[in-house]
Parts: structure tokens; sequence; C-alpha cells
């Protein structure tokens, strides 16, 4: 079957992707245009930046130590897109690897001499992830047999010691070769590596050991910590080692850490990453929006972790996280073109900044997308992600089937065929229709944030549903429907106090999407901009999108010496009715695509201020 | 003359180190412990950690690139305390140095083949700046020859060309080395390192080109930006060589990027620098408390930068922000006993750190001061400091003395011989006597925060006096007095709206010192703590150390699944009239005195969140 995750146990199993097709629609677009534009972009940046040029044994070689697994997700990509480009790749890399089965551009006469910081296990393990999702998709072929080499190296140079890689990924990666080859010594490599880290394994670095999560074993720490797409990884591999090995414990034990994490590190994209330093989750409620780091990778780590947890618990909570994830970093992180990425994605942004001209950039400071990076782990992680999105789509329950993430589909799974229309998440009517019949109960995920969500699974028979699954079991008939409706009136939110970087701000919600002002170009800048929750919050749609708009109260304020002073400084502007003090509302992942603009997710509240 | 700073010309003229002599009080006991405790531990530490070993050939080097610079920060505090170990520690240091005045202990063998990173011309004008002292304070001698000799290799080597190096500071050192020995050539070539910065003279980094304020000619420039250190040596130096050429329009530059950044980019505590990534100052308005970064060394160098732009201008707005400075972050860098040191300085701390048990701190995250660090230049950065902070204390105007910062102290001028008699920073009185007389003006600097003070001139004749300076002019004989009295009372203190990190918050200023709840031990955290603005502050002393107090509105947050709600989150909790209800505030610069601890400057003010 074919799905990136395919746990032998769980409440939940996977649909395989030819089981969930997705029709044009709000993931079925994004997953064409992935397939027709993104891949390829990413196929030519990285020949023009010589990263693949590396596996033809170009010198210098270039990029950085870890440039080889970008190569590896694009194969992922392609191997998930079915793309025609994959064979003649996947024998460039195939040349590269050695004798023994080790494959590195980089490290090849100092093999594994820096685990700190080498990434040699991190590239195998994307390298695997490639190898299986062409096992899943086509069979044996050089992509999987390179693959297979550079594992059971892996384990024969591995499996003995106390070693582990400075980047987790490898962990799931053999986890889920185990289950596509069914050969043990993968699990076992996997729960070794999840075992050792904490002990600690590696050496010191600068960042101190949580950045690569070596401070703690994973079963006894509290909260995800560090290097944020490494902590996720991480928990990712865990989930995989305990539910392979009957762990309850250590599934337990990340659970835990995701509950916290979630209630107390995540921001209201779901995105996670407080600190550009180190890349890495900050504290309890450090939770600043202009200085968010919320990696586009670390928002797709994000969606596996849930994924994960919700295949092994079937609590709806983890695919809420899924959807708030989906729609508001993932596809937040690639422009409607497909050609330019978000590395970083704040939720304020003061100062317009240009797209690099340079096209390669530096930074990740979380100003316009850019077509390219010097480290390009998103764009690769995103064309993966969207080859393969129709896998968070709808799961077996062993009863029937739920439909977790609602976009146009059909879905197939023990004789029933199911078609989904919906406008979602622009509309919040989802109408399941039976196209092939049979026994069985078709579950709907009525999302946390649907307060007064109904169901009609008969004609004529509506009721209240409440956050949680709901649905209907019965011998379904060719014609029947279901028919969910999520409430889309938009909604105020307002931050926990002990935020201190929100406080005194609110923002607005519609469906699963977080919206936020944007001023581009010439249009009046954010600074001076307040809102008064409550007001009303008028839909206008232009095309299918639905953007919002309310009335802002405009500051003007002085220039002052010293930005603190003896009086309250609140916006007291005039309450204004004119067409100025209207504020548009636009879905969040829509900002930056009318070039430098600066925006905000959270809008000062007017008045007073006040705790 | 010995003053670290003696421009030709200006609005006001230093006075001598041995003109101002500061006796016991909150500078006094200060420079005294650096005397007796922090120089002797400054050396210990550069001895085990190898740095002073590298000077005598040790292999393998050990330290970072910049090692060198600490031990001639440490020889310029040694100078100014006319410290014994001076001589010693300086011809370990001459022995070092290569025929033509080379002198690295790092890139002999490679020289200048890094001016981005390497830092020779960094460590030089540390040395140079150590040499100016030792000839200010003693005469030649093995470290001034040291010093000449390595600037006289800098001018030819550097003087033709368009390179520059990527961490400023040997601009003010050459300025001053021209200033004493009058070798226009050093003057020369530090207007000429000035000019070159930002055409640009450096190559491509990685942090982008602005960390090192390549990006834009410092003529041109708006504020100050990137690495705050860098930028605020850079200013340093810019000033010193418009000063001595005359370039009015390099001035009014550097005051405008002053003025900007003082009421945009600044910490309430005087503290620059808001992004822990490239140690920078961030956009304006983007002033986070628990991650501003705050570095001792940029206080220091805004010190020093306030200190110079006052000299050539006159203007009281220079000497109040050195003010707010020296007292919240000099004098936080170091802890009561001398002996450990903050790096960085947030103005909030959410989780009590233990101090590093390794002795060397790897990260400068802010939690507790430390001993030492692998990148530690702010302890002989504040051993230097307080070595000399007597020349802060007061200057001459031309008719008569001006006394800027208040501590207790002698100060003589043109036959005129005043004891300054003082509490200050926790008295409000401050006491001139005339101790020898003579004629001219005597003025005294009333702080910009002291809106209702009183100067009495001479007996029975006070008068009110606004922000700026104030004084008399007369014919003075032993025994006159003049009596500048500052309002003490403790005031609340609003931000800026546009501050969005501190929005709904308030803090606590009495006199120049900054305040702050400090929790320790076993004491209830601060993330339930909320103020009412406008309550009572109520003074406790304990010895001479006043700390305030004032009725606290605690919450107790239920357990929450996700920061993010429909309703409002405000600090509604009883109004507590209880002894758990009285919140504590400490002076800043005392916090983390007391073992691990949280801490906050701005606290939420209770009731309904609003702007």
């Amino acid at each position: 079957m074919a799905n990136p995750v395919l746990p032998s146990s769980g409440v939940l199993s996977p649909l395989g992707l030819d089981a969930v097709r997705i029709s044009p629609g709000f993931w079925g677009d994004r997953a064409a245009l992935n397939r027709e534009v993104t891949i390829a972009h990413c196929q030519e940046w990285m020949e023009r930046t010589g990263w693949i040029g590396n596996f033809r044994g170009q010198r210098p070689r270039r990029g950085r130590e870890f440039s080889d697994s970008e190569i590896y997700k694009l194969l992922e990509a392609m191997a998930w897109a079915d793309h025609p480009a994959l064979p003649e790749l996947a024998e460039t890399v195939a040349r590269a690897q050695e004798g023994d089965g080790y494959l590195n551009t980089r490290w090849s006469g100092s093999r594994y001499t820096d685990l700190e910081w080498g990434h040699e296990l991190y590239c195998y393990g994307h390298l695997i992830q490639a190898g299986v999702a062409r096992l899943r998709t086509h069979g044996e072929d050089t992509l999987t047999r390179t693959a297979v080499r550079a594992a059971d190296h892996v384990c024969r140079r591995f499996m003995e010691g106390t070693q582990t890689d400075g980047h987790p990924v490898i962990e799931m990666a053999l986890v889920e070769l185990y289950r596509v080859t069914g050969a043990e010594r993968y699990l076992e490599m996997a729960r070794r590596f999840v075992a050792r880290r904490g002990l600690p394994s590696l050496g010191e670095i600068h960042l101190g050991r949580a950045y690569f999560q070596d401070d703690v074993p994973v079963r006894q720490a509290q909260a995800f910590r560090g290097h944020a797409v490494r902590a996720l990884y991480l928990a990712c591999g865990a989930v995989d080692v305990a539910v392979e090995t009957g762990d309850e414990e250590l599934l337990k034990a990340v659970e835990s850490q995701w509950e916290r994490t979630v209630a107390r590190r995540t921001h209201l994209t779901g995105g996670m990453g407080s600190r550009h330093a180190g890349e890495s989750f900050g504290d309890d409620y450090e939770l600043p929006p202009d200085r968010a780091y919320s990696e586009t990778c670390a928002g797709i780590a994000s969606i596996m972790l849930s994924h994960r947890l919700l295949l092994a618990t079937g609590d709806a909570r983890y695919a809420d996280l899924a959807e708030r994830t989906l729609h508001n970093v993932l596809a937040t992180g690639v422009a409607l073109d497909g050609r330019s990425f978000s590395y970083v994605n704040p939720l304020a942004v003061r100062v317009p900044a240009e797209t690099p001209d340079g096209m390669v950039s530096h930074a990740a400071e979380g100003g316009p997308r850019s077509p390219w990076f010097d480290v390009s782990c998103c764009p690769s992680n995103i064309a993966r992600t969207l080859a393969s999105v129709a896998a968070y789509v709808a799961t077996s329950s062993g009863d029937g089937v739920r439909i977790d993430q609602y976009t146009p589909s059909e879905i197939s799974h023990g004789g029933l065929r199911l078609r989904v229309e919906t406008g979602y998440p622009w509309t919040g009517t989802v109408r399941v229709r039976v196209l092939e019949g049979g026994a069985g109960r078709i579950s709907l995920r009525v999302p946390v944030w649907a307060s007064s969500a109904t169901l009609t699974s008969s004609p004529g028979e509506s009721r209240a549903v409440a956050p949680g699954y709901a649905g209907a079991e019965r011998e379904w008939r060719p014609g029947d429907e279901l028919v969910l409706e999520l409430p889309m009136e938009p909604r105020w939110t307002y931050p926990d106090r002990r935020v201190d970087a929100l406080r005194g701000c609110v923002a607005v919600e519609r469906g699963p999407l977080v919206y936020c002002a944007e001023a581009a170009g010439d249009e009046p800048p954010l600074a001076e901009v307040a809102v008064r929750p409550g007001s009303a919050l008028t839909e206008r749609t232009g095309g299918e999108v639905v953007e919002l708009e309310t009335e802002a109260v405009l500051g003007a304020s002085a220039a002052s010496a010293w930005p603190y002073g003896s009086a309250p400084d609140g916006w007291h502007g005039s309450h204004g009715a004119g067409p100025g003090a209207a504020l548009r509302l636009i879905p969040y992942h829509r900002w930056g695509n009318r070039g430098p603009a600066t925006m905000r997710v959270w809008l000062p509240v007017a008045g007073e201020p006040s705790g």
C-alpha cells in the first residue's frame, strides 16, 4: 500500500494514496501545482547550485554538509508524484554509492568523524524515506536498492556502540523500511538510535545538548525543546518505534510532550519554534509574533508527528493540530506560483523586505518568499509533503472510514467508495456522497473550533455534533449522503495572558484559517492600527478566497525621543467611519504574494493598555 | 592628562582621572572591588583558559580568534587602576610581537586572510587603547612601545587600499593614539577606516553586510543596526574622527543615528540589542524583554558613545542615557562579589537557570552571571570601564565645571576643588561643597526624569530647576555649597504603544534605577502576577539599598490545552490584601545575586487586556 506511514498497529490505519484521490480544490490544486511546477523548480535549483553535481564527482564540492538530503527529499517527492525525472536522478545518486553502501558526497574520506554536525545519518534517513516511497508506489529499482544498501551499511556500522546522529530522521526512516521489508534489523537499529539519545550520545556543542535533544532521554523529557525540526523528527521516530515495539511508556511520553508543547510552545498558526538562535523552541509561553521562527520544515514535521499520534490513538486533537498546521504553515510555505518558498513564518513583519535579488537567500529572516536558500531544506520538504498530502485526508477505523481533513476527494475502502464535495476551507459544507455502497461506519471530524456544527446523515435528520468524530454506521447505498455543516463565522481570538508577546492583542480566525492584515506597496503601514474585538467582521469574497474587513482605529503617533513615558499610550485615534479606517484581513497563508509588505496576525486592541 | 577620551575640541572637555577622585559610594565601591577582585579574577581565567599562554607560544593555540583582545582589555584595566601585574603581562605580550610590528597569536602564518572574521585589527584596537591608557597614566614602557609598533604596522599595511576590519574598534583607538602622540598618520588611518566601511569594504557573509555595518557608509545610515557592539564602536570612532577633522556632517550623521536608535531601539535599561541571532539591533520598536540581548559590552559601548557625543555637543541628553546605562547595564553586568558577569541582560527571565557548573559558559542565554565565557568579551570590558569610571563624573565647560554623574567624589579644576557628597542613586540630595575656592561656573546635571528638582546655590536661595544643566557662577569660597534635590518618588513607566512586546505592561523606576520583580528559590513564580499602575509604591530600605513594594493581583491559570481562546484572558484574581499579594521590587542591577531566579522588569497591568 502506498502511504508514507504504515504502522502495523494503532487505533486507526492509513489508507493508500491510491484509495484517496484528491480532486481540484484547496489541496488538489496545490498538489497539482507541486507536481507540475515545484518539483521541476527544485531540480533546476539543485543543478544550478551544484548539489546534484556533487553526486557526479564535481570538485570542489558545493553546498552545505547536508545538501545531499535535498536530492533525497526531491526523489521522495518524485516517487509519490510518479514523476518521470526520478529514474535518471536515482541513477546519478546510485553511482556515487561506495561498495559497502556508504554514500555521502562530502564526508567520504573522513566518515563519521563529526556526528554532531556531519548529517551523514540524516542524509541516509531522507534517502531511505525516498526508497520507501518508491517501494510503495513502484517496487524495487535503482533508488530502492541504493536506499536498502545504505540502510544495511548503517545497521552494520552502528548496531553496536552508543553513537547516533546530530540530526534525527534516520529513526522514522528505518522503522518505515522495516514496515515495508519486514527486516527486523531496521526496527532494532531505530530503537537503539532513539534509546541512545540523551544518555548522552553526542559531544558537547556551543548551542548546548538540548539543541539536538541529547540532554535528556526521550522518555524522560517534559516538552519538545531545542532545534524544532530535530525535536519533531525525533518524536516521529520515537512514536514509530513505540508503536512497532509495543512500548506504551514511550508513546505516552511523546504524547505528554506534544500536549505541553501545544499548550505552551505553539503559535496560533500551528507553527513551532520561537527563536531564530538555534532555530529552536523557546521557553513555555515564549511566542513572539515578529521573531516567531515557525520554520516551514518544523510545520511539516509537526504534521508528520500529529498524523502518527492520530493513527496510534485515534484522538481527534491530533487531526485538529494537523489541520491548523496544514492550512497555516504548509500552505504559507509556498507562493501561489509554486516557485518561491518561506523558510521562517513570522506572525508579524514590521519592515517590508525585497525579494532577494541574488536569488539564493542567505538569511532566513522571514521576509518575502525566496526561490532558493543556502540552507534549502524547505522547498523539497514542501514538495514531498504536497506530493503525499492525500495521506492526511482519511483513515480506516476498523469498522469503517474516518475523514480527517476536508478537501474535494474520492475515498475507497472496503467496498465503499465515497466522494467528498466541499469548498472547504472557504465554505463550511462538507458533503460525503456514497458512490459505491457497503456496510460500515462513516465518521467525519468535527474540528475543535466548530462549536455549532450539524451533521445530516439521512435526509431530514440533522443533529448537532460536538468536536471530535461524528458519523453514522449502516449499510450504505449509492446516492446516500452525509452532510456536515461547519460554522464559518469569523472569530476573534484572544491569547492566554501568560503569552507576554501577545498581550493586549487579538487575532481573527475563520474555519481552520488564521487571518492577517497586510500592507503592501504604498498602502498605509500597520504600525498605527488597532481594532475593537467584537466589531463586525464582514466577509468579502473575491473568487473563491474569503477576505474579511473590520473597522480599525488609526493612531497617529507623535515623534518621541524615548519610547517610555509616564502616561499610558493607547490607541485613541478617531473611531473612523471613512474608508481609511476599514481594515482588510486576508488569509495568513496568502500573505506576501503581492511583493514587499508589512503584516500582522495579532492586532492591538484599541483603548487604554491593560493586562 | 589621564582619561580614555581626550578630544582636541568640543563643547566640553574631560577632566583627568587624577582630577576626579571617586570615594566610597555606588561607583567608588564598584571601582574598588574591580581593582581588588575583578582584575585578578580575569587574569586567573585568562591563564586557566590558556589565552595568555598563547602569547608564550603554547601549542595548540587555545581560545577563539579574538582572545588576544581580552588580554589587551585587561591591560587597559590594569593601566587605569595602576595595577602591579601590568609590567609582567605586558612583557609576555611584547615577546610575541613580530619584527615588523605584527602581533596576533592565531593568524601569524596567514596574516589578514580573513578580515571579515579574523579580528586582527580589532585586537590591535584594544592593544592600542591599552597603550594609550598606559601613556596617559605612566608614560612610555614596554606596553606603549608594543602598541605603537602595532599601530605603525597597521598604518604601513592598510593606509592604501580599501580594506577594513570585520569588527570596529581600531578607529577610535587610532584617534586616541593620535591625540596622545600628535602623529597625524594615526588619525588619517582612522579616517580612512571609517570612510571605507559601507562602500562596501568587506566580503559577503552569511549574516549579511549590515552585521558589520558594511551595508551603508557611516554618514548615510539612518540608525544603528547589525551587531550592536560593532555598530556602537564604529560610531565612537566616527565621532572621534569627525571631532578631530572638523567633519560636522559626519558628527551630525552619528547624532541622528543615535537619536533614532534611542527613540526606537533601546531597552528601558539603556541596553541595546534586541536579537540573539547576530547579537544585533532589531527593527524599530522590536524590544522584547525576554529575548532582549542587551549585551553588557554593547551597554559599555553605548556609554562610550554617549560620552563622546556629550563632549562634542554639551547636550545633556547624552549624559542622561549614559546615566541610565551605567546604572542599569554596567552595574548589572557584574555580581556583587565581582567574580561573575552577565553577557546578555534580558528584562525578563521565565525559567530560573543554574549557574553553569562547568565554569565556562558556552551560551549567552541570559540566565545567571557566569565567572567566565567561551566568548569572554564582557568581564575585561567591565574591568577597564570600572577602572576608568571616574571619567564620566565631571567635565570642564571652559567657564567652569560640569558635574554629569553623581557619586561621592572630589573634583579639582582650575583652582577649584569640590567635594560631592551624596547617597545617590538611593537618595536624591547631591551636595557640592567647595573645598578650595576660585572663580567660575559650577553646573549640575538635572536628569531628564527629574521633573521637580530644586537647586540651592546660596543658603536660603532655592529654585526649581528643569532637566538639563543648572548651576551658578561666582567667586567660590571654601565652605560654599550647592545642593541639588532630585525627586526620588518611584515612578510607573509605560511603553510606547508601538513596542509590541511590552503592550499592556508597566515598569517601575526610581531615580536613575529601573526596578524589577525577582522570584528566587521557592518564592512564587512571576508568571501569575499583575499590577495596577498608580498603586502605592512603598519604599523599604535594607541597608543603603532601596527596595519597593506594591500590591499585586495574583492570577491562577487553569490548565489549558491551547493558549488561544474566544474570551479575553485578563488578570481577575482577588485583589489581595494578604502578604501573598505584596510584590517586592528590587533594583534591576541587583537581580540574580540570590541564585537561580525568575525576573520581570515589565509587569502586566491587571484587568481586561486591551491596547
